[in-house]
């Protein structure tokens, strides 16, 4: 696994930290950190973790979150996150695990690596924390804007077989992202996609509303990315909002000043509980390589969780069964 | 103004305290309240509000939420919600308000009332209440799943002109809700839709993000049905999931039920901001008449003011200001 060590608000402390417990934890992993050869040596420390199976390789510079991806990439073919990818498409990683910015990865994939048979267009999966522990995937949460019935058809096989393989949910339950539960609701999109998903022999439990996404109602909820956009950053600005006015409204006088002391550890566990950085990462759905997208903002726990989602990925040989899923789910609209 | 008395989870009473509020607000204004006669002049008392101003007409039984639309006006041209439309489609009101089903709602204006010249499809607006204790009016929330381009544009002209002339916002900042806030960001359809608002002469601030929804970003927020009530509900529901999440995490241990008492207050002030039976209804956008619809859930205060927009819509000529509008809107883009 190649781990980009200079992508992320807390890079290459986070990432190299995340690699460190890596090693600890299975035997059998090679990693390769990629970064800033100096201060990668410098945070390792004088000792080598896991003996020969930590490899460092070199970049300068890094690319940004403001940048355009296609420019950054052009120009920047040292930078840590072109590097990595270097070395996934030449063979000598099977996976690569990065917190850099989603436009850059999804372009370097679409031009290193390219896409898994069966698959029109990527996507991104969005893990959202529920209060109950587990994970709700919302994809596509946003890597393209105008997608057909056939691709929200590959975005239900690719996330189902995600989750069963690598996360280890038991038929997951795939709920496509709807403004009502009945069948024959929604745009057209969403009306045909309904459809082709019924039809694909997953565990299809129809249409979902938004108000009902943390009702734990499916383990998968499929949408365009346009939707899942919007979805997800309405939540994020509503928890923030949220937040903000609970902050005013006990400031307002004593009796909600001293509450609110006494209620802290309260507040902050449920902030804990809806908090990405928190979550490990998620991989890309498209690409023919485990590629897996930590959260900008995560810290040694999210990104040594997204090494594990690499890990297991590779383990359970996620991209060859997608590829046989995708076939079959074509192989059955070609029949029906 | 024709006061739907039976629609709504507290009716009759609670539309028949609002006429009789809005009587002893304004002078010239006459209701007619429709519904069950014998309940009505029960609520109503032995007094008689309003002198004159104030009409009962009978109606026999309601029309529920779960009914389907089209078969519950045609199967029950007697309950209270057909009889308020015969009255208004007859002339013998301005304006209809009712805290019935939306989509009972928009059936009866299609049916018996008519577009508006101008207006291909009509629109929910959903007035979000802010911290600051302003509106954002999002629409539409879930009238019409497959908008075009031009039908945005139409949603921006009449939201920005409702704003104006009867909510008195002075030059309504109109926005699009989108995934990003550079101009060419999004889907196929806001992409064109960006053009065209761009070129109506209103004051277009440009793309907004759902994130910044409830920071001050614009006062209408256009969108397409099916992407609006999306945004809605999974704010409805993330709202109902933090309620639900911070008093478990409260009643955890003795600190923390201590502090839940003591913040009681500011948790009850903040959700009465974000909730929607205290705000007053919005107009359906569209249909030639003014129909203000208020929330299922509206008590008396909502449905006053639910009264009030319709008596400011009408005395501000709305729907004569929105012909020309729209009118000037369509001979922009005939020009362009």
């Amino acid at each position: 696994v190649v781990v980009d060590a200079m992508g992320g608000d807390h890079a290459p402390k986070a990432p190299v930290a995340a690699a460190v417990a890596a090693l600890a934890r299975w035997e059998g992993v090679e990693l390769v950190l990629v970064g800033d050869e100096e201060r990668l040596r410098h945070e390792l420390g004088p000792t080598r973790p896991g003996g020969g199976r930590l490899r460092v390789v070199a970049a300068r510079g890094t690319i940004g979150p403001d940048e355009s991806p296609i420019e950054a990439l052009r120009d920047k073919p040292e930078a840590s996150l072109p590097v990595a990818f270097s070395l996934l498409a030449a063979g000598e990683a099977d996976a690569l695990v990065s917190a850099g910015s989603t436009g850059v990865l999804m372009a370097a994939a679409a031009l290193r690596i390219g896409l898994l048979p069966g698959v029109s267009r990527p996507a991104l999966g969005a893990p959202l924390p529920t209060p109950e522990g587990r994970e709700v995937l919302l994809m596509d949460a946003g890597a393209h804007m105008d997608a057909r019935p056939e691709v929200l058809l590959q975005y239900a096989v690719m996330g189902s077989l995600y989750l069963e393989r690598v996360r280890g949910v038991a038929r997951p339950r795939v709920g496509l992202l709807n403004v009502g539960t009945e069948a024959g609701k929604g745009n057209r999109l969403v009306r045909a996609a309904y459809k082709l998903i019924a039809a694909a022999g997953l565990n299809f439990v129809g249409n979902v509303e938004a108000r009902d996404i943390y009702r734990d109602a499916a383990d998968v909820l499929v949408c365009d990315g346009f939707a899942g956009n919007l979805v997800l950053k309405g939540l994020e600005g509503f928890g923030l909002l949220v937040r903000d006015s609970l902050r005013r409204e006990m400031m307002r006088d004593l009796r909600g000043r001293l509450g609110g002391l006494l209620v802290l550890p309260a507040l902050r566990r449920l902030s804990r509980t809806f908090d990405y950085n928190e979550t490990g990462g998620a991989p890309l759905f498209g690409p023919a390589k485990v590629i897996v997208k930590c959260h900008g903002a995560s810290r040694t726990t999210a990104i040594a969780n997204g090494i594990a989602v690499a890990v297991e990925a590779v383990r359970a040989q996620m991209m060859e069964r997608m590829a046989e899923a995708l076939a079959g789910a074509h192989a059955r609209l070609g029949e029906a």
